[in-house]
Order: C-alpha cells, then structure tokens, then sequence
C-alpha cells in the first residue's frame, strides 16, 4: 500500500501582522522575540494541517535578525513544508516585511522549524503523511532537509559529526 | 491623463490566526468583538496598500454570527478591495474557520468595510487609485458597493431614502 | 400566566476604559476593532444580565466610526436593551468620549447588537424574559427594534423586501 | 475668592469587566494582581475627572481579598473621589461581582487609592478642585479621610505616631 | 514529632521585566496597577514554593509610588517569606528600577503581601512549613510580621485596637 | 590603555514567569514561541547591561523544546553574558521548570543569541567592555563562544566552512 502524500500548497499558510506599540522595544523596533512568537504559531498551523494532527514545536534552527522592523509596518509570514520525516516535519518560514502602504517589500528573514505530529488521544508521536515536492524550488529544500536533520542531531549531541554524512558531502562540497 | 489602477490581488490579504484561550468567552467560544478587532486589522492592512497610504476605518456594515468557531479553530481572514470611491474604499472581509487539523472547514461569516485613506503630511482624506475589477466575481462586488454605500448614507442619515436610486432599483428588482 | 418583564435599569451596563498604547493604530488613534471588540463585551454582559443565561453574538448592526478617538482619552460605553425577542434580544450601545480630564465629551458611536440566550445545560437557544419600556426614549428605541430586525433579516437573505411590512411603511414615512 | 468645588458625582467612574481566561491563576480566579490593576486604572480616571488633570497613583492602603472571583464572572468597579487635599485627593474604590446572569451580586472587595494631580506643562502636582459631600455617607468617607491619611504618613515614615491626632483620638474612641 | 522548616532561601523569587508601551500610562511611565500586578505574580510564586501548595492573595499592605518608572526602564522583583503563620504566610517583596544599561539602579517600593496555602484537593486552606529566619535582616522581618499581622486584622475589623498587643507597644515605643 | 572588563555576575539577569493560559497552546502546553520571547527579553535585558547601551538581537541559534511545559508552571530563565565581540556579543540562556509547588524542578531547555550594542545618538553599533569569565564553566563558555560564531557565519553564508579554523579543528577533534 501507498503511503499518503500531500502537496506543499496542502498546508501552505499566510499570516499577515501589522506592528503594534506592544510588540516594539525602547528603540520603536519589532523584538525579536515577538517576530519568532508569531513564527512559530504560523509553522505550527501549517504543520498541523499537513500532518492532520495537533503539533508541538520540537526545535528552531538558526534564525538571523538583520534589517530593523518599524512599529507599524506589516509583515507576511509564509510557512510551507519542507519535508516529513517519520513523526516530524520540516518547516520553512519566511518573512516578508514592508511600509503600511506596500511600498519597501522585502525579505526580513527566515527560520526551519521542526514540529512534531501527536496523535490526538495517546498524544504520542504519530505517523505524518509524505510531502510530495513539485517544482525545483521545493525539491531543493525537501533534498537540505536531510542535511539540516543531521545539524540538529549534532547540535543536540544525538549524532556524532563523523556519522553526518549528508552534511560531510555539503561541506566537501563547498569547500 | 488617466488615473491610477490597480488590481485586486495587488492588495490582497490574507491573515491567519489560532484562536488562545483568551480570544474565547466563558463558553469556549470565540468572542464575536474579537472577530471584529481581528477582520478590522486585516481590512486596514488591505485598504492602505490599495490606498498606498495610511486608513482610518470609516464603518463595518451588517456582520452576522452564526456557528461558533472553538478553542484552537484556525480562522483565515481574506480581505480584498471591492471598489474605490474618491477618498474611501469598500473591502471585503470573508472569514473561514477549520479545525487545526485543517478538516472542517467552512465559511464562518464576511463583512464589508469601509476605510478613509489620509494623506501623510495633512492628515485629511486624500485621492485613491481606481479598483480594476477583472473576474465576474470582482466585477459583482464593484457593482453592488454603490448600492452598499447608499444603503450606509440611509443608515447614517446623510441619505434620503428616495435619493437611492442604486438601492431601491435593487429592492424594486426582488420584488 | 403573564411572562416575566424587566426594566431596561435592570441590565444597564457601563463600561469605562481608558486608551492605552496597544489599542492604537500607527496614527495614534483608537483601532474601529478595538472599538468593537468592546462594545461587543459590553453588549453581551448587559444582555447576559436581561436573559439571566449565556449569551452569544449574533449580529452586529451598521457601526460608522467619525471622529478619531485618540490614546489616553477614555471611553465610556453604554449599553442598554432595546427589546426582547423569543431568545433574541438587540442591544443599544453608545460610546461616549472624552479627555481624561473630563474636558471635551462628546458621543463617538454607536451600535446595535444583536444577542442569542443559551440554556445553560442543552447550549441551545432558550426564552428571554420581556423588556417592559418605560421613558419616551426607551418605547422609541423598543418599537424601531422591529424595522431594525427586518433589515437585519433582508441583508443575510432570510426575508424579502416585500415582506418587510415594518420597514416598508417607514421608507414610505420618510419620502 | 471662594476656591472651586465639584461634587462626588461628577467623578464618579463605573468600569464594568468579564473575567477572561488570562486574568485568572492556575485555581481558574482571578489574581489579585489583575484586580488591582483594574482598581487602579478605574481610580485614575476617577481621580483625573475631578483633577482636571493627568495624575499619578501614589498609594494604594490594604486591600483584602475574601472570596475567589471565578472565570466568566462579572465585576463592577465604582470609584469616587472622598476628598481632596492640596495637590492630592483619595478616590474610594468597591469591587461588586456577579455571575454573568446577574445573579449572586456581593461586594467583593474596596480600597482607598491616592493620587496627586499633575499641571500639563511642568508635570508637577498642581492645585485640586475641592471636593463637596453632599450625602451622610459622602461626609463619613470624607470626614475619616483625614484619619487615613494619618496613617498612611505613619506607615510610610514621614508622620511619628504620637502626632496623628485625628488616628489617636479615633483609637481612643475605639477602645 | 518537629514541624518542617525552611528557609527563606528556598523559596527566594526573582522577576525582571522590561518596561513596554502597553504597560505605561499617557504621560509615558508604568502604571502603578501593573506594578501591583506582577508584585502579586512574584509574591505569589514565592508563597507557593514556600507552601509547597498553590497559593491565593489574601492582601496587600499599603503600597506607595514615589518615583516614576518609564517605559524602556528594566525593574526587578525581588519576593522573600518573612514569616509562615498557620495556614497563611507575608512574603516582602522589594522593586528596583534601573535603565536598560543598568545606570541609575534604586529601590522603586515595597509591599507586604499576605498568602493563603490551598489543599490540593479539598482547596481547602492547608498548613505550612514554618520559615527559620538566619540573617539579622531576616529575623527583623519576621519579628514585625505579628505586628503588621495584628494591623491588617484591626484594617479589616476583625480586631478591636486594644487587643493589638504588638502593635501597641511598637506604638508606645516609638513615642 | 586596557579596555573596560566586566564579569558575568555584572549582568547576570532572572526572570520567573507563571505560565498563564493565553501562553499554551490548545493541548494545554507552553507554545515553543512565547518561550522564545521571553529568552529574547531576558537575554536582551542581561545585553543591555553588560554594554550599558541598547541592544537589538543579532541571532538565536538552535533551539531544542524536549519537555512539555504545562499550565500553571514556574519557569526560571537565567541569562549570562559568555563572551563580547567588537559590538556585538553572545548570551547564553537556559531555562528551569518546576511545578508552582517547587517540586519537579528541572532544565527545559537552552539557546544561544547574540545582540548588537547601538550608540545612543548615532544608532550604529558600537564598541562593549570585554567579558571577563573567572569559574571553569565561563571559561568554557566563553572559549566556545568562536567555534559558535563561526557556525553562525557560516550558516549565514558569511564565511565558508573551509575557513572555520576554529569549528574545523573542533569537528576533527570530535571524530
């Protein structure tokens, strides 16, 4: 039997925030905190409509703050699948930040966050159905997330880096 | 010279949210005034991008309730520009709610909304591009915002009744 | 037997609250969902209290926000029932604002809200008891609840104009 | 001259609120804290009305809190002003709660709250209109404001006992 | 057979906030209802770990607010037990407010705060460890918490002034 | 001349906070983002302090969430400076969880972020006091802290692994 596979427009979500007084520091910027707040709950609605499942947020890789966001700006975060691995999935989250008025558009940054699918009475781990990618841009991150997995399991001690194969390559690779 | 169009998708919104704990009445139920807070925000965002300006929110026409959207539900909010007058703008606000799991799903309710753009020196309502309605569907809701505003100019009784030409050709019509 | 009768005194609710950062737009003014959102809990705590049972929003009427209301004003909303229906009931909410010195009051808004009573064990709608008007103001606002809710009726597509006797003779009226 | 006098009446504040699920503690009532906070916002806009002008909270005396306030619960808080002094005046401030029928109404608490007026300009404490009791309980809450007072310069150091003559009588009156 | 003892240490609570637009009045500085607020969160961890039990404000000794706090300004919460009675126990917390830099560091203000320890299962008021105090600075504070305690029961008239024994020659003493 | 030394005890900063229901998600669970925040403020706060200038976060990397956190409980964050850079530097931030009783005291979980300092005036970054680490365990921290920056550039594209003398020498160490 075939396992399920769903397409990442499945569960693509969009959240749109508009900066309020309460989310700014002293300086009149968007914490940080704030922003990985709201990323977290829109990677958490679009993991749990892929895996048809409650989620719980399992890790947060690296995340870059680089241009300021202004008290009354908005932005869009968008959230798709990356990858389903057995009980968890990958999830990509990028943030796009402008004026009120449309005008500045740019990326503000992103973040890979993993969840965990939990069946619903046992709340253990659960199966998760399969992302299908379609197009090269969804094939190149469903091929990294191997690689990202082996970088957590490092930088959570569950993997010996000479065990990373996929990401030995990647550093091969590059050099 | 011709003025300024734009397109619906231009400023199209989409805002999605979780319904917390504190969003809910002592029933578990979303709060209707929530709702509101929450299509106001994404109608704004939608109008000033249209606007290419900041909005005030002139008025939220007939909004009804009926099923109750629950703890945990996830609601999208899809806001988009029916047509603009000279300074203000109508907005279609449509509401649909699933469970997080993404089943369910189901048109919760929609409102139509109107905002003032302000120019951003003076403050005062200022000029705004045309609504270039494209599908049969946005050609529908340009039509009918003439009859909308003149049934909110009764309303707020800056209309007479037998000046609503738009209006009573459509009442006359059902009949 | 006679059905119960209250006094619109018995369920008055008024609701004070000043402005504070978080319920501002980028302009320094009061957001309309802000706005809303607590006319809506006003509303329903003052219709709770006439149907001694839950409430749950049903409807909100036409809202027009005028003249701006501006951070650290303070608002005061007044909510008082119109009429009773079956298990319905409308609500009549005016917004009163000013300086927090008391300086500049002036009427801001107001609404008409519509409730359903819930039984407390089945959660289905259950009978209100009757709203005995006793002042000029309060039997005008008590006979306009009919023509009001034919509208209401018209504009989510449960009656047609024609059969809409109540607001039909007032259209006439004011011609 | 005769300086300017206002009566208790046109300060009084009302604030109604309804208990949400993030204003109580894990036991499902409301903290203390979050009473307090409300007290204290009713209080100042009390204390500004009379003022005429911005003030701040400069003491709160003991405040007890006897029976748990639940979620879904209803709380009325009504504060006026018992008396002013020079640059300060004392605002009396009484917590009634119900359910949200309207049924089981009771005091839930009180406080008295001080606060000192401050001139638009140069933020710091300006003259206070005086407060005129007109009613027997609006002189007994004036009258023993002295006696407050007293002690509460006593507890924050800056009066020794033995020259709180109106505490002292009023003890010796007690025993 | 010993009752258990602890020590002031083990139940030691600190809280520092940031000081956000949401938590300041109109003229820009903390309001002190906030203050209240998360002082009864802070006293409220301490009494709890303390009583090994889940814990309910009893009340709050006169509190004053002398120096400003503003927005961007960093406090820090400091909560200790004074002394365990019965079933209920004071626990002191001390506010220091600083700058985000940590210039400008000095006590804000103080409250007593009094708890009551609840049976987990009966919610019921339950005994508690009693506290050993060890430093000079500690034992001061537990010996004057029977006489705050004698204060607090004659402010809420459950004790007639001559009975207050400590009290009264702490009052004798002074003069 | 030797550049300004401060020690971790000069901004170690705690922040205890109950986890309130607005904070969980619909399983009843702290949400993995609103722990974010909060390390983010915390961590912002002990930056602060050690620059003695505002700060703005740079990055946070990965970040683990392996233990529910459940409502009602007590979390302790703890942030110290490990090492300052020219203008920017790392703070490490672990997180302890107890029930509100005490009992079930244990570590949640850990981040590493890092902040820029800005000038006052200028807003551009500027120069912070050197970390000076005294026990074993700063010393480690603080000798990390390069192979930690490396990864960061690395995983920000900004410097190519081969150049990771520090991270390189590290994984061969591993092996």
């Amino acid at each position: 039997m075939q396992p399920k596979q769903k397409k990442v427009e499945d569960s693509h979500t969009i959240m749109t925030e508009l900066i309020m007084p309460n989310d700014t520091n002293p300086l009149g910027n968007l914490m940080g905190g704030n922003l990985m707040r709201w990323m977290d709950i829109a990677g958490g609605i679009c993991a749990a409509k892929h895996s048809e499942a409650h989620v719980v947020t399992a890790s947060v890789d690296h995340v870059s703050f680089e241009k300021p966001i202004k008290l009354g700006n908005v932005i869009s975060i968008d959230a798709k699948v990356t990858r389903a691995f057995n009980t968890s999935l990958e999830v990509y989250i990028e943030v796009m930040v402008s004026d009120i008025t449309g005008a500045n558009t740019m990326k503000s940054n992103h973040a890979y966050m993993t969840f965990v699918a939990l069946d619903k009475d046992s709340k253990r781990p659960c199966k998760i159905p399969e992302l299908l990618p379609i197009t090269t841009e969804q094939k190149r991150l469903h091929e990294g997330a191997t690689r990202r997995r082996e970088l957590r399991l490092i930088l959570s001690g569950r993997l010996k880096p000479k065990d990373a194969t996929d990401l030995r390559s990647f550093f091969g690779e590059l050099e």
